[in-house]
Parts: structure tokens; C-alpha cells; sequence
């Protein structure tokens, strides 16, 4: 019989709602949300476009679904997006820009997802009939397959400002932006001030089961709501699980500087045991990388053995695994979780 | 102050769960969706594969996702699908199928949304280079626009029958499903038998806040579910929300027999009233509409008036209103309901 | 051995160019149509923008690179088209306006391929979050599946006029708009005075090898140009081609009336021999449909025998037939066609 | 008054019909390509389809056409085309595949266009249900911002072979596929052995006015014909370009090694000139760039220059500069052209 994972570090979606959560769930005022008659989901909204200082928020089922709608609201088919080449966007969410949008990705090499302006004025394209319409420009903060990178706000007002200067929309996938308003100490709307269209995940750190919620002007989202349609993300009586959003608001956010430190702390301990270099050098939130090419065991190899401790990390590759953490483990799980992964690596 | 609606018959997806159902929701056991790791919608899609008489299924935020889904499996960009002229996929979906999939509708002009194998016969293309590509037949059981018809599982068979003989697919749209199985007396995989797609939703008759099943062969599964993620519908704990789906199936579902009743009632009791047309002229289900272009109000000053006794129906055009009746009105309040209306119409 | 088409009346498409246009067309000026150095090219768009009294034209391999070029300047994925269900755009174009677009079509039915403005106002649907969005009515001048119908001028004004008052674009493929405007005594700008974009073929009465010409305002052009890159209908030293337009519009476009006389003729021969029945009863202008559900023959081997005598006529299905005039069959070439098929519907 | 252009090295589609082949083209048996009784498109399509080793072909107004037809038969909308990140249908395509196919471009960065087995291997995605799904791999041969260079038939296989084993269709922009052919020596068949569809453009070296011809196999030609049509791309009596193709293939492909004997000459009179680089070091085929980065002058002043001379050179970017020959430029235009250049890049 299999053991039961108890040491989840495979993402930060991993989280399950914990009692106070559930009763905000259980207690929720609901109505119909395709109405707008659900008054949770209105307050959530609300709160949302307050936090990220745009003038609306629309709460979504996903993430991928804030995504997608924010390019088929900047974008016609034809148009070009700009983004990292490791970005979630491009790599993790089924070419639907493409399938969807009808846009194309012009991807900019990065080592930790972080562009600069000078990049992007370069990305750009001289106007042609037969180019690429430029567009949009598309941010992640944190940069996931960048080692959770924040990016700076100096740095995101710069991309942005170019951005606006060209014509094209500033648009950011913002799955951890409460990680990087944490961890930068500025709020979130200071990140996102530059930006047409942002939004926040409820699933990941902030520990809800299911959620997004996709801010910008109002404008932006009269279109995004006839989009929340068609995809099918409109719900019904959603004011449940918006109600783990709002919790979560009040009750998790602050506390994501734990999680920073846990990561922290597990880079510490295992950087350089058994040949293993972390990435980035430098943690700065909840999601680490684990580059495995000196050690003698690959990848797979490692989780088996991890399995067998009921300890999960994420495998990218045959050399690379990745660590994020969150509000279900403690310092002392992450620290259990390092020891065995220490003694695998190290034993040979 | 506006009085709040007490009795509200504008649609059956106004439904807020029950005692039980928010119990079973809380207790569900849950996990990551997006890795297939959470046991409750796992058990659901299980439990509804097996009640559509399909290989497999798959949990999803709408119905409108579930039509979606199946339109981009069946489709290629160009093809085309034959419907109802009033089939909610055609006219309350955004244009989906053309937007998504690329694919265009052919309509048949119905009464009540019911079509027969012959006309979906003399809808299909010859083949030609320049032609549409006739691909999909779809109908919507119960047809909600044709006065929540059932479809006889005679006519479903022969329309999935010649679709089939000519190369198409046929999918059903099953909204109110359950109430077609609860009004014909046979089960729901009687009316699915010829179909290679189908799907239940949660959040109509049986009460559910969230969600919608669609089944079909393990193959189309597979499609459906990229088709999931890029559409932004995977995900995390859904659990909790699949888990008020399969209280419904299990205590919501024979009782839709009442609100079938309750309708009928309706029916009897409006009918004639200041010049009230009841259609259709037999309720089959729940969903009923009145005609008042024999009245001497018309249907917004109707609605104005019933929302002053805390009372909503649904206003389709200036001389058309729809009622629809669920668990969460008793048989009391429909009789009030019905009270107030008649003296509306009948004062002049 | 078959018997080579010596009198083809398929459709005004089967045109060969005249002596004179092919001399014209050797002897084009030509240059790189793709860079806007085209001498002929441009004249051809001045000529047609002049023609149809628009601000500009494009050059276009065809007229269904026409309209779909206007449906994609016109539409954003999700809107919806009104036009007859028997319209080329509908049922020729390969679903193209939902392939490439993302559009759909509302239809509205029709006998002869004209419907008025009440019935585009019935169409447009109210703006609803779930709705397609109402964007272009199409009419098609001549109808062809309408029997080369011509829309009269103020209908055409009024459906122009309701569309603009709701917001949506009218468009109007004009294949035989040149037919319309000799039939009708009006010159082509009257037809296209209310209209946002308009087309003519080059390659059907008008007699030339190949291309068509859209029109609309600058702005449009501007993003057709877009369009044409990108469907791949930019050429190169397209002059030889544009020069076979410049042709026709001078020497072949008066002589219109010639063809809708044989058309009249063919009719008047062949009406009522062996219970055939003309559509439309007054033909007017230089297609014609002939039902044979009355005659002993079904379509198809009316076809056969008419080959055996060198001529061709269009099978719609197995009780009617196409008949098209154009500049390469003479009044006597009608004749003879009317009199063998005269003699053959008759012979029992 | 302007100056005329006399020497026009900006591409090789500037190339205006000679007098055999504008004789070809008036004397080609012509009909309705629409209907398949088009002469000598049938036998151009056959033509081309034995020079390239495939089982069909098909005539088209544009290369981009071809292009673009290939991704709308290879892909369905979410899938991934790896190619070059200077490739044609990436950059100079409007989006094209996106717009279209729904499909998302993942690009190899090279030098000169051309990549290696091993670099598409690493760009083939893991399958996973978020993940846009590789599905073609796309070369230019010869690879226009490579600097015309030529992919070796060995690499060209080995790319081929590595799509095949991960299922993968592997497909070729032929536009000058003609220059690789007689550059390398092995007929256009070797090139195109590995291949599931190629082109080759008929307006480029070889000098004709118009099109383009897509071969395959049966299978794909059958659902190329399906989007020839949807795209606007079927013609009518298209046998006059056509003709020209026949005519070219007959007498311009082997002089083709002229073309490249004056490029190489061109790249040797001017290298080292002022500070100009020629790239590529070895120029092997009809196209080459300037670098004048290390010149005084920049790219739009020498352009100015050279037109008062009556010369034209492709402008790419403020220091980057484009000659492409071709059989409307002689050696001794090419000449006074360098020396021109020279004259112009040396003055300071």
C-alpha cells in the first residue's frame, strides 16, 4: 500500500481549506452570480479591484481563465504577445493565447523570468501588413520557472511605460503577486499600478480551494464578462467559494512571509549536500529549484525514495525538482522534508 | 426598500443549497483536481459515467463548458453542427461554437426544439470543397426555448442514428436531463444510448451551487480534458463543490417529479386568465412560458407588479414570460404566486 | 470519347478572356503589388473605389477572400452575422466566417434570397452577456440561390439604415452586383450607398480569368490589408490580372443586358415543356432555375443527356437545375440549349 | 521627379514576366480551377508534385497561402510548431498560424536560420494535459534570413526523423527551395524526401508573376483543397499564371547558379568597403546583408544614395541592409550597383 503524502511540497495548490476557512464557506450569503445577484462574489470583487487599484475585478475559476480572457479582451486574432519564454503563459496553458486569442508569443530569453524595457522595445515590431501586430506585453509575479523571482516595481513600471508607449497593453499574470507584495513590502497595487489588466490567484498561497480573480478598468471588463460566458467560467451560487477568497484575504496573506522563510530555510540546508545547487542563489519567496545534474541520482529516483517517506517535491526533469511552500507544512515538516532529501542525495 | 424575492420562478438555477447539502460539502474529502487527486470529483465523474451509460466523465465549473468542450473535441475549424433555431447553444452561449471551435450552426426551425431525424437528414451537406462540413447534431433535452419539451427516446435515437450514418456526431446537451429521465420514467442512459457526448448540470433542478458533468467515450475524454485546461476549467480542492453534486443525485433527484408537478399546477391555475396563453398547452417538466399578447399589460409592467409581493418570473420579450419552478418554492408559493399573477392580468 | 462542353451554361464563371483582354493583359504595365508598385493594380482599386463610391479598394484573388476579409475586419470572435439562409457566405464559403473569424450566422429565410428590414430588427438580438453579439447584416446583390434576384435599391437603404441604427455594419457581396445595377438602371454606387464594405467579381459576367475587389472606407482598408497578407492574398506582379478588370469594366459591363435577354428567352422557351417550372417566374437578370418535380427525368440524367449534346447546365439536386448566361454563349448557343432540353424533358 | 528604379536589388520577386514566358501565358488551355478543369493547372500541379517526390499538388495564389494551409491541415487549434525564430512564418506571416490554425509558434534561435536535430528534440514538449502540444516542425530552405543559406539534405533528414519518432509532421517553406536545389547540386526531391508537405514559390528566382504550388500527399492535398476554398485562394481560369509556371520551371531554373554567381561576386567587391560586413562569410545562394554598424552612413542615407542612381537595396534596419539577385539584374548591373555602394559607404 501506498503512503500517504504528508509532506506536500510540490506546489502551493496543494493546500486544503483549514476550519475558519470552511465556516466563511459554510456561512456565505449566495445568489446567482450569472445575475450578479451573488453577493459574496460582488463583495470579493469589490475588495479585489480595491486591493490591485483597478476600477473592477471579476471573480473566475482559474487562473488560466484570467489569462486567457485578459489576451482576448486586449487582442485580435493576428496580434503578438510578449512574454518570457518560460512564462506560464506561453509554456503551461495549452497554447490557448493561440487556439483561443488567434495571438502569437514573441518570447524573450530569461534566466529568472524578469525582462527588461530595453528587451521589450526590442520585441517590438516595426508596423507591416504583413507582421505580427505588437499588443500586448505580459508580466509574472512572481516568475515561477524563474525561482519565484519578484520582480522590481521600478522594473515593472519601466516595462509597462515602454509598453504604453508603443500602443501595446500591459498585462500581468499576477498567480503570486501576494508573494511579491510581501516579500517587496509594497502592496500590490503599487505593482500593478503600470498595468490594464492583473490578477491574483486564490488557490495557490492563499490557501482556497478554487479561484482567481482578473482585475482592470471597467471598460476591459464589460468585454471580459461576454468572455467569462463563453468560456463557460460563469457559475451559479459561487459566493461559496468566493467566501474562501475573502477569508483568505484577511487571514493568509500576511502570513506568506512564513512560507518565504520556510523556503528560505530549506535552501539553506540542502544547497550544495550531495552536488545539489539551489536556484536562484537567492530565495526570495515560496518556490525553489533543485538542480540535481552533479548528483548521482536523477530526479525520479529522488521522489521515489521521498514517496516512501510520504514526502512530495515536483520533478521538472530527470536533473531538476521543485520545492514550494505553503501554509499546510511547517518549519518542522520542511525541515524533515530537507533532512531525507539530504541523506538520499548524500547517500551513494 | 425594495422587498426582497420570496418567491423567485425566473429559473431553477436560483436553487441555495440545502442543510444537508452544505454538510455533505463540508466534509468532503478533497485534493488537487488539476493532478486527478481529488477523491470527490473522482467519485462524481465515476457516478455520472455510469448514470449516462459513458465510459468516462468529467467535472466542470458550467454547463456551457461541457458544450463548448464538445463542440472543440467534435469540431475541426469549418465544420459545422445542426440544432434548434432555439437551442441555448445557438442563441445564450456567445456564439461559443463559432468563437472557440470555428465551427458554424445550421438551425432547424422548431415549436418546441424537438426536430426529427428526416429534417437533421435534409440539413446534412453533400460533401463539397467549398461547403461546410456538417460534423455534429445537437440537441438539448429537455429543449428549455421549446417549454422544457422532452425529447422521446425514440426521436433521440433515430436523430443520433442518421447522424451517426452520415459521419456525425451527436451530442446532447442535457441541462435538464434529469427532469427529461424523471418525466419519461426512464433513466437517463436510455436517453444518452446513441449519443457519443452528454452532460449533466448540477446547478439547475437538482440544486447544486456549481457545476456540470459531461460524459462520453474514454478517447473523447482525453481531448476534452486539454480542452479543460486551456479553457481555464481545471481546478484545485473542487471537491467541495463535486461533493453537493453527489448529494443531489442521491436526494434531489427523484423529487424533481414535484417541481414537474408544481408546473402542471401552474399551468392549470393561469391558463385562460385575462387572455394568458400557457406554453406549451401540456407542461411536460418545470419550465412553462405565458403568452400576454392577449393581455392588456405587457410583460415588464407584470414584472414590476410581482416584484412588488417580493415575486420574480423571467420576462423574454414584451409579450412573453417564462416560470420556472425548483425545490426551493413549495407548492403554496407557486399557488401564491400563481394568485397574484391572475389578479394582475385580470385587473384592467 | 466525351464530347467536349461546347455550350456551357454552368455558370458566368466558365468565361474564357477575349482577344482584346488578353492583349490588354500582356501589355500591362506591372510591379510588385505586394509593395503597393503595381500601376495596374492600383488603377483597378481607384476604378472600383470610384465605381462603388468608396474611399478605396483592394485587389483579391477572389470574391470569397472578399468576404471573409470583410467579416474579419468587421467582426471580433463571438459576433454574430444576419443574412439569408441561402446566402453564398452561409452555404459556399466553407464556414469561413466561423473558421477565420469566429463568427456566426443568424439566417434569415427567404425565397428569393431578400429580406427586409423587419426582419433584420427581428434579428438583432438584445445585448445580453451571454448573447452573440449582432455585428454585420449581409445581403448578397444578385441573390444567387435566389434566382439572380435583384435587392431593389430601397430595400437594400432600409436594411442599411435599421443595421447602422443598431449598431452592426452592413456588407454586401456583390458577385453580381454589376448584373443588379444594368438590371436595375442604377449605377452600382446607388446599391452600395448605405453600405460599410462591398465587393464585385471580376471572374463571373464580367468575363476575366481571375480576381474580385473589395471596398469600403480607408479605416477598413487599412485593416483588410492586414488580412490579405495574412490569408495569403498578396501576389506579386498581379497587374497582368488587374488589367483583364480594367478590360471588362469598360467593354464588358454594358453588355450585361445581353445575357439577362437570354435569360429571359431561355425561360420563355422552356417553361412548362414537360412540366418544368422557371424560378423565378420573372427572371431578371442571367441565372434561372429550372424544377423538374413535375417531369418524368430526374436533374441528373437530364445532365447526362445534355453532354451527349456538348452542353452544360448546373445540378442543384435531383429535381433542379442551374442555368446561367454569360458573354460566351450567343442567343443562338441558348436556343439550342433550350430546344435539346426542351426535347429531352418532353420525351417519355 | 523620382528616378526610376533600374536596378532593383531589393528582392527577388521583382522580377517582371519575360517575353517567352508572357507568350506561354497567353497561349495556355485555360477553365475553372474551381471545378478542376483547368488544364494547365493540372498539369502544373502534377509538375511540381513529380519535382518534389510528393503524390499531389496544388496551385495557390501566395507562398504565405501555402504556408498557411500546411498549419490548417497539420494542426488543430492548441498545438505547437517549432521553427526558426528568424523564419518567415514567424515573423513576416501576420500571425498567420495563430490567427488561423490556432496554433502557437516555439522558436529555435540561429544564426542562419538553420537548426539541428538535437535543438528540435529539446523543444518537444512532454505531453501533459496544460501543455500546448508539439505537433510541426517548420523549415525555410533556403532560409531568407539566414542569408539564403542552404540546409544540408543530411540535417534537413535528420530534423524530419526526429519529428516522425515523436509525432511530429515535419513541413518546408520551399519559397527559394529552387536556389537550394541547384545550390547544393541534388535535385529538389532530395530536399523534400523526409518531408509530409513543401512548396515552392513561382514568383521568387524563378521569375514569374504570380503563385505558388503546395504539394503532399493525397491525404493532405484532399484537406488542403477544403481550406484553398474557406481561404479565398480558388480561382478561375487560373491556367494564364499558371502557364507561367510551367514556362519557368522549363527555363529558369537552372540558370538560378547565375544568380548566385552574382551574389557571391557582389559579397566580394563590397566585404571590408567603409567598414561593411557582408553576412553570410560564404554566400551561397541569391541573398546576402550588409552590417553597417561599423559604417558612417546608416541604412536609410545609403538607400537615399543609391535611388538618386536609380538602385535599390533592401532596408532591414538602421545598420542592416539586404541585396537579393536575380534574372532581372545582369553581372554588370550588380557591379555598377557595388560600385555605387562603395563610392557611397567609403565618402565621409
Amino acid at each position: 500500500m501506498t503512503r500517504p503524502i504528508e509532506i506536500d511540497l510540490v506546489s502551493d495548490t496543494a493546500t486544503k481549506p483549514s476550519p475558519g476557512m470552511l465556516a466563511a464557506m459554510v456561512n456565505a450569503r449566495v445568489g446567482d452570480e450569472q445575475r450578479d445577484e451573488d453577493p459574496t462574489v460582488l463583495e470579493l470583487n469589490a475588495r479585489v479591484a480595491d486591493l490591485l487599484g483597478m476600477e473592477a475585478a471579476l471573480f473566475l475559476p482559474s487562473g488560466t481563465m484570467c489569462n486567457q480572457i485578459a489576451f482576448l479582451v486586449h487582442c485580435r486574432p493576428g496580434d503578438e504577445i510578449i512574454t518570457a519564454a518560460n512564462a506560464h503563459v506561453f509554456g503551461s496553458e495549452g497554447a490557448g493565447a493561440s487556439a483561443l486569442a488567434g495571438a502569437q508569443f514573441r518570447t524573450v530569453p530569461t534566466a529568472n523570468g524578469i525582462f527588461q524595457a530595453r528587451e521589450v522595445e526590442a520585441a517590438i515590431r516595426a508596423p507591416r501588413h504583413r507582421s505580427p501586430r505588437s499588443r500586448v506585453v505580459s508580466v509574472e509575479q512572481t516568475a515561477n520557472r524563474g525561482g519565484g523571482s519578484v520582480w522590481p516595481v521600478a522594473t515593472l513600471n519601466e516595462v509597462a511605460a515602454v509598453a504604453h508607449a508603443h500602443g501595446l497593453a500591459a498585462h500581468m499574470d499576477g498567480a503570486r503577486l501576494p508573494n511579491a507584495a510581501i516579500a517587496s513590502g509594497l502592496p500590490m497595487a503599487a505593482h500593478t499600478a503600470g498595468f490594464d489588466s492583473a490578477w491574483i490567484d486564490l488557490s495557490k498561497g492563499l490557501g482556497c480551494p478554487v479561484g482567481a480573480v482578473l482585475a482592470g478598468s471597467s471598460g476591459f471588463m464589460e468585454e471580459a464578462l461576454f468572455w467569462k460566458h463563453r468560456l463557460g467560467g460563469a457559475m451559479r451560487q459561487a459566493g461559496f467559494i468566493a467566501a474562501a477568497g475573502l477569508y483568505a484575504l484577511e487571514h493568509h496573506y500576511q502570513r506568506l512571509a512564513d512560507d518565504h522563510e520556510k523556503a528560505r530555510l530549506f535552501a539553506g540546508w540542502v544547497h550544495g549536500a550531495g552536488g545539489v545547487v539551489v536556484f536562484p542563489a537567492e530565495v526570495e519567496t515560496n518556490i525553489l529549484f533543485l538542480d540535481l545534474s552533479q548528483c548521482a541520482l536523477n530526479a525520479n529516483a529522488v521522489a521515489t525514495r521521498l514517496r516512501d517517506h510520504g514526502i512530495r517535491f515536483g520533478v521538472e526533469s530527470a536533473t531538476r525538482m521543485r520545492v514550494v511552500t505553503h501554509l499546510d507544512v511547517s518549519t518542522a515538516q520542511v525541515r524533515q522534508a530537507a533532512e531525507h532529501f539530504i541523506r538520499i542525495v548524500e547517500a551513494r
